[in-house]
């Protein structure tokens, strides 16, 4: 952990993250677990046991003794998908007081992508390297155009327009900088959701490299979170039903699970991955 | 307040604010705050009078027993500063799931205002008429310009790029809008910091607007409020001694007042004030 | 929900919940997703289903929308336990302010239990009566004991003690009083955790009677929280190794499953309910 | 700070606190706050005028940045004002699964002290020697009868009763331990409120011995903080009005003033204050 502090771990094209500071590890959570469950823990003698304790039984208290301080560049766009995590403590690089500099997010060929017709929400395929072309053209002509005329508005010795004011020109795609600092507990919250398979690429990328920053730096909780929660899935009470059933020999059909399509299908999904 | 519910109260050029919902009013501050004090309050008669002393002597939990729910649409770069503020409730319209309506704000002629030079992160005059007119032009051109290709990049029957990346070639002033809920007392805490003079325009126009519903709900905190906050002013050490030796006959000078010159024209602003 | 509205509802010996105020209902949660999903949503014509989506996906931000006020009177150790909890709002009777009632939880003959000898923070069975008349009799002993010395402590014509210093004389029974004001997530993050077999006797039964409320308040949603919560089991990356060797006809042990033994009788306990 | 690591700071009679573990310092504020103002700060070329400026001005993210662990030994009735900062962190040690040392709090003789009748939360003088001796004699009897009780419920050759029921039989003033942790925001923003005079005497002395860890820790912050904290005053809207007609030549008498006895005896009090 300690190579990795300060290090820049480049994320997209111009954004990165880095560890600025730290508190506690592993047997920090350990300690707080052992305050909190005093004598009775004399037995749980090995501490990685201890942790995946805790994680399987989301005794929460304990993983938030730990605090970690990143400094990050990233998209507007995806700086408010993240500031969405209100349990954090976030310093932004201010538009009123400062200029923000000329780069803006264009993305890699293979993640200009076509709306997905299935999910509302999500990308497809990626389009044809000619209209991926077209697209990063449009993308990178409106960018530089706003920001030419950013400068423009603001030129003390021309217009000279407020800062404040002038930062509305630039597109959502222009990076910012913060210091986001956070505790373990909700620091695994967060990559949960965002580290996630339907987060949008653009957040999750910086999950995952989040993710390895939690092996160097928790390894034993690191572990844990991957076994009971990246790794874990939820199963409802109608599906707890259906496990059942065909554990006992029976075979179960969407249409007589109880489950909704929508369901069976995400049950599927997971009972039929390579593990 | 029953009359404003639902009613669009119109800033900015195409925002807005509306009570949606809300719980509690002025008597609900009383009753926790007799809950918490039991019989010990007998004796304040009075509501308004309680409900001044618990502004004063900052006991905040009783204002948290209100609740009011806004939905708001305000630029993106304006709910950028708003989201700062954690202790509340959003639901914000996702432009990864949806198409944003062609709407941006473009100043009123007297907002249009050169950099402070003694401020850095404020706003000084209004430009001329003729550079105010150029700076509108530019941000429009280049909104439009934005929006423009922001549907070329999304047309099903075009190009079908995805939502979620399309919206990065949106300019900073694109309207959205949300849900906003939140607590009385944190409510009073952003609008003390938002309504503040140093906030900037575009959202101190939005705290103005929810003290006048503030006024409706719960007039009796909203007097207390302006009494103790809006209109109040904290003196620091340094300050109390130049009031106590002024009061004693002395005359104080910024160099022997042991206070910097911007603390010194601080409190001499709040003191030469016409109150 | 209306007819429930002030009414106390009995827990324990002398406690007691009763809804105080609240606002919003499954069509705020509704409403707040649309919101978030924008047209997206057209097609989720049902409200059930979409507050269905909502609770599966662990999208939380709509359920906060919804707010409840509970008056509740409990023992001093159970507020102890409740209070950590910090998503909520309280005001809780002071006694530094007033005089606490004499009043006391003494438990029910089936609730007076020995130490669990597997589970060091649980209960086993009930103590044989006579064990359990003795119990009953220490307990009721040493709290009128305190009670009276904490009166004698306060009598402003005997000793006149200050009532912050009296009241620690009292016995963690002793009953206190509060507003417990919370959002609908935050509520079934509490019921989760405290309607959970592993949580006291003492707390679950105001959990137990706040989902009785939450059925009554907000049907729909209640009914996903009883699906995807209460009901529910989140198998880790181990277990759905084995539920996966086991449906493709594998006859697996604990020795051969890669689980502790902790974690196979969990995942047995489950698999084995009578759903 | 480093010599103030993991030392017990002697607090009551039989409690402690000691700092476990701690991340930033005054230069953390600092490059937080120099990240949000950019190039903006380039002339606040010292950053003791930085601190001071952005305490003043109620900048208080920056503040955020840094993080305290410490540990705690405190009565109980302490650590239920304690536990109400709810922006902390915290494992306490549990009753439920060990076993509560014999150790409760008992005042020192000079704060044995009456009834106040003016402030009906607070206390007035201590009661007289031999009154005091009566008060120690009774806590003293209570708390010991009602731990030997404790431990006859326990004892696992005996009665054996669960350690989740025994603890009821406790009285108020029995010590626990927990790990707090905690920003320096609401580090400060605690002690502001508990260091205060009219906060209870039990729970300021622990917020005492915290500015002084506070001094050691991040000593220009610490000054910022009793500048503009804890030796400042918040006059309110009527109270300046005052002040400017008694600046003005004007004698002003509480007649003539517009503010209640209360809010003129507490204005004079602070300009009446040696300072």
């Amino acid at each position: 952990m300690e190579k990795l502090l300060f290090t820049p771990i480049e994320v997209l094209d111009h954004g990165f993250l880095r560890v600025v500071d730290y508190m506690g590890d592993d047997s920090a959570v350990v300690q707080a677990a052992r305050v909190s469950y005093g004598r009775g823990t004399k037995k749980v003698s090995e501490d990685a046991g201890l942790i995946r304790y805790l994680m399987r039984h989301r005794h929460s208290t304990p993983f938030e003794m730990c605090e970690i301080k990143f400094h990050v560049k990233l998209p507007v766009f995806v700086a408010r998908q993240w500031i969405r995590h209100r349990m954090a403590s976030v310093n932004e690089y201010s538009a009123r007081y400062s200029i923000l500099d000329r780069e803006f997010y264009l993305p890699a060929p293979e993640q200009i992508a076509a709306q997905s017709s299935s999910n509302r929400q999500g990308r497809s395929e990626a389009l044809d390297p000619e209209t991926g072309a077209r697209v990063l053209d449009i993308l990178r002509r409106d960018a530089s155009q706003c920001y030419d005329d950013y400068e423009t508005l603001l030129d003390p010795e021309g217009i000279g327009l407020a800062r404040e004011l002038a930062r509305m020109n630039l597109t959502l795609n222009t990076y910012t900088q913060w210091y986001w600092k956070i505790d373990l507990h909700n620091l695994m919250h967060f990559l949960a959701l965002r580290a996630d398979p339907h987060a949008q690429y653009e957040i999750r990328v910086y999950a995952e490299k989040m993710i390895d920053v939690l092996k160097a730096w928790v390894p034993a909780t690191a572990a844990a979170f991957e076994e009971y929660r990246l790794g874990a899935f939820l199963f409802s009470a109608g599906m707890l039903k259906v496990i059942r059933r065909r554990l006992a020999g029976e075979t179960v059909t969407q249409e007589n699970s109880g489950l909704t399509k929508r369901e069976w299908a995400e049950m599927n999904a997971i009972l039929e991955a390579q593990s």
